[in-house]
């Protein structure tokens, strides 16, 4: 039969492994921040080439896809080392999922490339396709931040999830100018969709500052300072300004690819950054909770030492802890145990419960933006709106009742629950 | 290198494995029941027994103490069958300290037990044991509907666990009822006491009432009619009047004693209701959910049927998943298996959003709850009150703003938090 003390320990190795899992998870997200880096680049060059620059842009492609590939093996092999066997729970089959996803997504790359090469594929669809399977790595580093079991860690997950979500759009803002100055022009459907990116990308820096460490905050700050940042907007607002009738040079797409792929590059250092005071922070972390949980060996130690005086462990624990209500003569070390056992338990539902609170917490800023995208999600599929349309109905709603964002977003979602069928099983009778 | 395949396979295991574990958490909250009645009845008998009546109670005494030993085996052997070597995070590690004190609780009832057959402890001392083992008890019962993966059985379980609470403030009033009666008169603590657990108790059905199925809720609504429900009111009453200089005799606490029993043994019918339809309920969402996920039972067949043309099943996947955007002549059934992938993926994804909706709702009582009682607990250390007093100042200063109970104790435990040095641990720089 488990004792007490089973369970103690049972409770301590399950924060262990919990932390253990935590390592992996913060080495995954610096994989797939990686991996989505090159995505992004080998996207913006793929781009390029169905632009009409096949030529020059052929060799610098291919050497995109081979980092892309390389990255893409090491992301898999960071899938490899979760633990699949004994992911117990929602949690994890939601995780699960995710990777399912983009492990579908990197099995299709291969084919899309050789369509990229053969100029079969519009520059629309080889976009669709990259972006779909960043968008599934986002979602692998979203759920990660929500299973994180640290709140220091799931902070720093909550702002690096922020940030590469900032990049991408920043990326998918890159993809669509280059198409649109390539062109001549931007139609209201892109234009929309430009102001809409940009919109998107400050929401993301600002979630990422409120929780970002105060160093990538400072050295964040002060890449937005840069003169880079003037010429792209500069270059916004021409795009703005452009349609049919009032067209601008082709070359304006060079141009912009350049300066968005500089900022791109600039803002990958603070992700690496942010990366490695992850990796760090967990090995603190763990270590740290290594140490708060040396009182429960040294408990463990202490009972074991009495084993010569008991038949078995489970025996010695019983008497021991029998004193606290009925003491014998010469059992004043039992009943030291007895008391330490109990501020063991005590100190321990403690700590738990503020692991918990804090968790919340950090994990809150998470659980709005999902309210927000699932809100906006149900507004596109009901009112045939665009995600841009979406969030503006969102955002005037929001306004006009002096409401926050993710409390409309709620309703929407609540009414639309209403409508449905309900989910809930049928019961046994 | 694991596939797409193997995660959504891996996913699809975790949900079976949470739903596994469900099963064992409705069997372990059915045996907690039957114990907690079982030290009900011990407490109720060990109080008669110590109040005067040592010749008439000796016996039954005996009996229900075997009977609560055969419940606390049964329980031990419900604790033994948890998978304590694969609980991963924090929730786990919050359920394992749980049990951990319950067996330490149960480790020393032997000793409680001897001393109350010598007359060697007080009346309140043998109660308090009693009382303390039983909350941990219900904190067990607590954090197993905290992590219960089914929303269904989560509300059966808030209702079970809340009704299980009314029911043990039902016995703590029973206790304090007795040795109040049998000396004759209650002093001031105890009458403020009295009408807290009155007060308590109707609180808990109250959200049993929200949570059960309606049969349940029927069956407590007919008991709550019954004459014997007026007579303990009357009886109740009879005790706020009492004090030092007005008592009355001692034989009104056997009265009391037989008309509480008799009221706590019918909700017992209840809770024994509750634990059956909980079980069935839990038998009907496993093979729900093993219903629900054979579309990727099937799907896996037909991978596996295509088997004979690829060397293996990975290498076969691969090729399939390719088709979307290369479609080769003659691929037509892999391009089926291909949208069959993605859509399996997506009604996953969307259906485990959903069971993390109503899970959500289905907590956020219990969550209220915790923080009510963590505000109340506060409130008793920083301020020196009662529990009574602590709920009084937290109900009065609801009323004051108009606010939920719940905010309140939220803006107290916010307040506490921020007078605290903060838990997060320092940084690695």
């Amino acid at each position: 039969m488990s004792t007490a003390l089973d369970f103690m320990l049972a409770a301590r190795r399950s924060e262990m492994q919990g932390l253990q899992a935590l390592a992996l998870t913060c080495q995954l997200v610096s994989e797939i921040s990686r991996l989505v880096h090159a995505l992004q680049r080998e996207r913006g060059f793929s781009n390029m080439y169905l632009g009409g620059q096949a030529e020059r842009y052929r060799q610098p492609l291919d050497e995109l896809s081979a980092t892309s590939s390389a990255c893409a093996e090491r992301v898999r092999k960071a899938f490899n080392r979760m633990d699949i066997e004994h992911g117990c729970g929602a949690d994890k089959a939601r995780l699960f999922t995710r990777v399912a996803f983009v492990l579908h997504g990197l099995d299709a790359l291969p084919a899309v490339r050789r369509r990229v090469r053969a100029q079969q594929i519009s520059a629309q669809d080889a976009t669709r396709s990259f972006t779909r399977l960043i968008a599934g790595l986002l979602a692998v580093v979203f759920e990660a931040a929500d299973t994180a079991v640290d709140p220091r860690v799931t902070r720093a997950l909550v702002a690096m999830f922020n940030f590469m979500q900032g990049k991408e759009l920043a990326g998918q803002e890159r993809a669509i100018g280059v198409s649109g100055f390539i062109a001549g022009y931007f139609d209201q459907t892109q234009r929309d969709k430009l102001a809409y990116l940009e919109d998107a990308q400050r929401r993301c820096f600002d979630t990422f500052i409120e929780f970002a460490d105060p160093d990538s905050k400072r050295h964040w700050l002060t890449l937005c300072s840069e003169e880079l940042v003037g010429e792209i907007a500069r270059l916004r607002q021409v795009a703005a300004r452009t349609n049919e009738q009032s067209q601008v040079q082709a070359a304006m797409g060079e141009l912009w690819f350049e300066l968005t792929s500089q900022r791109i590059d600039s803002m990958k250092q603070v992700e690496d950054d942010l990366a490695d005071k992850l990796q760090l922070m967990c090995e603190h972390s763990t270590s740290q909770a290594k140490a708060d949980l040396d009182s429960q060996r040294r408990l463990l130690k202490r009972l074991n030492s009495l084993d010569d005086e008991a038949n078995t462990p489970a025996a010695r624990l019983y008497n021991v802890q029998a004193t606290e209500l009925d003491p014998l003569p010469g059992e004043r070390l039992g009943n030291h145990v007895q008391r330490s056992v109990l501020e063991v338990l005590h100190e321990q539902t403690v700590r738990l419960q503020q692991l918990h609170d804090e968790l919340e917490n950090a994990r809150r800023s998470l659980s709005e933006r999902k309210t927000i995208e699932r809100a906006k999600g149900v507004l596109m599929t009901q009112q045939g709106l665009s995600e841009e349309e979406a969030f503006r109905a969102l955002q005037s709603a929001a306004m006009e009742r002096s409401q926050k964002l993710c409390d409309v977003a709620q309703t929407i979602l609540n009414y639309d629950a209403l409508l449905k069928t309900p989910v809930t099983r049928p019961g046994p009778r």
